[in-house]
């Protein structure tokens, strides 16, 4: 995984522009099948209006000495994201009101952007900041903004129905690792899985787009589609950092979900924490909003707005890690799992069956029955068609995970079998 | 306010009587409007009849010197109310059968009635009863039990709607503050609030009865129409003293007078008593009786019973203070302002709305947003067309009174709007 | 009651054969109208089969001087339960196989059966098995297993209606004590004292059964009526001793064996012991399962498979105590007694009713109404059609054993009645 993340790190990505498609045209030579959507600039979708495009090639500051004081080139943090050109001389003073740091984080470039109002400015340490000289001052953006597209990029993998699970991560930060570069490194990851599979019961849409507008454009044009058959989605973000797992619910917090997600973190990690709705931040706000309700949860690691690192220089490819990775890979893997093979029970005979005369069940009646045994008999016992399996797996306080293979002996022994819909 | 109670604290008043009816006449001053009913004596009214109208002239107890131990005159609960007349002598031992005092509570004097049983008593302190002397006394109650009339007064203000809010406060008490001369003070300042507003959407009865008997007749003569039209009501009784807010529900706990009293409280004091339907004692007894079901909740300072100068002359205007007055005002008022100023909302575009564009949000993207912008998101979030503001309010962990400016805006900007009925 | 216990404790029960005969007919001496029912060996119940009768007549192990190591007359535990006939001659390496005992309770002969796969196998202490020279042993097992029947008792006691309680304990255990003598001891009790009433609102069935097989057997006879008819059940095992009460829920936990369990045993002792379905193991495995469903729960002293003696014969009639026993009934018998006195009430007159002029309301309003009026003015202010009394007494937070008269009276003086269904 790493690799991806070395090579998709230094692009300067944005909402629109040049690096927005190198990072999609790169993911899609991992993901056969990838589509890369184009929307021009003007487009209506809901209340917004997609914004002209913008890219950059150069930006500096330089002293009257020549020397280069903040360079674009050296972090791509360094431009206020959406910068409009600049070419022009001034001094310390007037610049200053164009500069952004951090007093309290006095080494990290802060993350600014100004996508719809024209504003050009330059980020840096709080630290160099401090070091500037009075005196005169070349500032250079040689950017654009023009009419150009919004790109974004959906795989699309065909399961047994229509019915579909939502995967959506963005790509419009620039150099930030948990926050944004996992997403879409563990996204890839996720989607590669998914494309070796050889049966799927759900169809899987996987789109990477720029947060918020990305995903209004998406809804305008997917929205009658999406709220009749998606049937649970996630949203992945913030899944690269190894010192916590983090839940953040949907709007009304019962979804299959927000159900499945919780489970498996539970199981992962029993102290995993839990946000509310209110402490919402990224595109779950638009697949929740009011008239949109789609059954959007979201898992990660470290939430977005609440590890200092946050959008600075400092959430880089030292605070992500492999493990951090994977840890959130198998989080929505599992909960991909819950949803292909979770399904309704129910028993076929009346009162317990003998599993003595099937082997298994232990012949001999001693003092303590064992873990298996139990989980078995528990099993069996909320098997009256009104539970899924991942209802049983929390009445019985065993992780799904667990209890599947339990299910799957009993269903072949005949003793249980799978109903379309539950009886009551 | 304190004018008005240092002129009705030394009537003495009872459930019939003289005293009733100047309380009535003094605060139909006030309050242009308020009807003084009349329903004589022997009226049936559901399980009961109205009694005899009582009206007392003097009462004392003097020894055989002539000296006066025990003067109605002194404190008008220094007679049992209902006391029938009398005029004996007897000794120490006899008269002692028929005095009232506190072992626990030896400076204060208690108040005792006996309204459906002939009966005639003293109180007096605990420590003035131990002074007597063995020896005759003359015994002297100048009353009068007979045909009458019950009087109680209501006044109705118009609102754009017959849907009624019911406030209740009652007027039998001699001489007792918190309980109850709290009641009238606040609810007469309530309805010249009212008086005084433009428009309101519910029609305000707000009437001025004798406990129990009072709420059990008025209910009798109009209980169809209330139950078809009230569809909140508070009953206004201990608001006076500063120590504690009270909150006492209706039965079944779940009306809307139930939520915005809680709402209120919160804001107001996190820390405020919450008692339940089994503490009840006065006349929501009535309001939120079997088949009454009346929406009828409690807001309170000290809570009767619950204070220890509750029935006693302690209860007496050193006790209720103005800021007391005040904050039982304020916290009926804010629950009336919600209750007229609540709605159901729904947004008028998916998605988020673009607030950039409209100059309600920050135009460049930092780290954290601000606590405003934050609670108008999150307000805009919840306006799905199934939530209330007040529920919004809950939802959003804000007070409805911070909120309310908010939403107003926001409808006035066309985002969101309010609708009749909640679409699911 | 211990007579009974003394008597019936030796006897060598199993799930079949003459030891469940001899203690059926003990009990039948005891209940007049207890029937005895046969099911042939071969019976197919749901998903088992009646497996042949078994009998036994001598066990014992011999060293090769004649002396017996382990005599089945001294203790029946020393028999695996269902072991077939042996007459042979081995060395104590072979015989070793055939030994149970508990390392952990080295002076406990555990219980061990083995009903549904052909074996044998002698039970002993710890601490005698480690006694046990290398040697040559006399194995002897004197007994038979063929066709023959399975034994069960029912006991049906007519109330007014066709609406059933159902009784159900367990006589399949060899000499233990609390479980399982005590269940059918104190079920004997329960029956001789139904039998004893005039009037009972519900019928009685009231079953002694083998456990696991027995419940099976007869829920595979009568399944279609019980699930008609039943409207509560207890199963009644582990009743016997004085450390604890018990409290295990049928499935779904919301049944009203499951109230009112609840609810006697928090007045009998609020710290009793809450298990859940989970923890379950004896016949509500059968009566609970999907498909059956019968609303039956648990009232226990110290839990099966919880306290140290559990299937050891350290489970004896030391264990159980004449206080214990009684402590199991009682909890029961008020269970039952609720069943049979709860009704809906609903008040007859709006507001509340005038106590005082029926001599039910002290006639002088003093500061604190006693306990005793509180507690019929809550329930009077509960009686609104859609409570039952034992709802109420929840409600309330009184037992209702202690309101049970309060409402009595109140139906006669006709302030409350009793009707037929909720209202809503």
């Amino acid at each position: 995984m790493h690799h991806w993340a070395t090579d998709l790190f230094p692009i300067c990505r944005s909402i629109t522009g040049q690096g927005v498609r190198e990072t999609l045209k790169y993911i899609a030579d991992l993901l056969p099948g990838l589509d890369i959507k184009e929307v021009p600039s003007g487009t209506q979708a809901f209340d917004w209006i997609v914004p002209d495009e913008w890219n950059i090639r150069n930006a500096y500051i330089e002293d009257d000495q020549g020397h280069r004081i903040v360079d674009y080139r050296d972090n791509n943090l360094h431009i206020v994201g959406y910068s409009e050109p600049v070419d022009k001389w001034m001094d310390l003073e007037e610049l200053d009101s164009y500069l952004y740091s951090l007093k309290e984080q006095p080494t990290a470039i802060p993350y600014i952007t100004s996508y719809y109002a024209r504003h050009w400015g330059f980020c840096l340490t709080h630290k160099q900041r401090q070091s500037l000289k009075p005196g005169r001052y070349h500032v250079v953006i040689d950017s654009d903004l023009k009419k150009g597209v919004l790109n974004y990029a959906e795989l699309i993998i065909k399961g047994k129905t229509n019915k579909e699970v939502l995967l959506s991560t963005y790509i419009c930060h620039p150099s930030m690792a948990n926050n944004e570069l996992s997403g879409p490194v563990v996204t890839v990851a996720l989607a590669q899985w998914l494309l070796g599979l050889e049966k799927l019961k759900y169809t899987y849409r996987i789109i990477f787009i720029p947060e918020t507008i990305g995903s209004i454009v998406f809804l305008s044009k997917n929205l009658e589609y999406l709220k009749k058959n998606v049937i649970s989605g996630f949203n992945i973000t913030c899944v690269g950092d190894d010192r916590c797992y983090s839940f953040l619910p949907s709007r009304n917090g019962n979804t299959i979900s927000d159900t499945i997600a919780q489970h498996v973190l539970k199981y992962i990690d029993p102290k995993y924490k839990r946000y509310t709705w209110l402490d919402r931040g990224s595109d779950e706000r638009q697949y929740c909003a009011p008239g949109v309700d789609l059954p959007v949860a979201t898992i990660m690691r470290s939430k977005y707005g609440e590890f200092p690192e946050y959008h600075t220089s400092l959430d880089n490819l030292e605070l992500v890690t492999e493990s951090g990775l994977i840890g959130g890979y198998i989080a929505i893997r599992k909960s991909i799992e819950i949803l292909e093979n979770d399904c309704i029970l129910k028993t076929t005979v009346l009162c317990e069956p003998q599993l003595g005369k099937r082997g298994m069940y232990p012949l001999l009646s001693i003092k303590n029955p064992t873990f298996q045994v139990k989980s078995m008999m528990n099993l069996i016992s909320f098997c009256d068609g009104n539970n899924s399996l991942l209802e049983i797996a929390d009445l019985i306080e065993e992780s799904f995970e667990e209890i599947y293979p339990i299910a799957t002996k009993l269903i072949d022994t005949g003793i249980i079998e799978v109903i379309n819909e539950k009886t009551q």
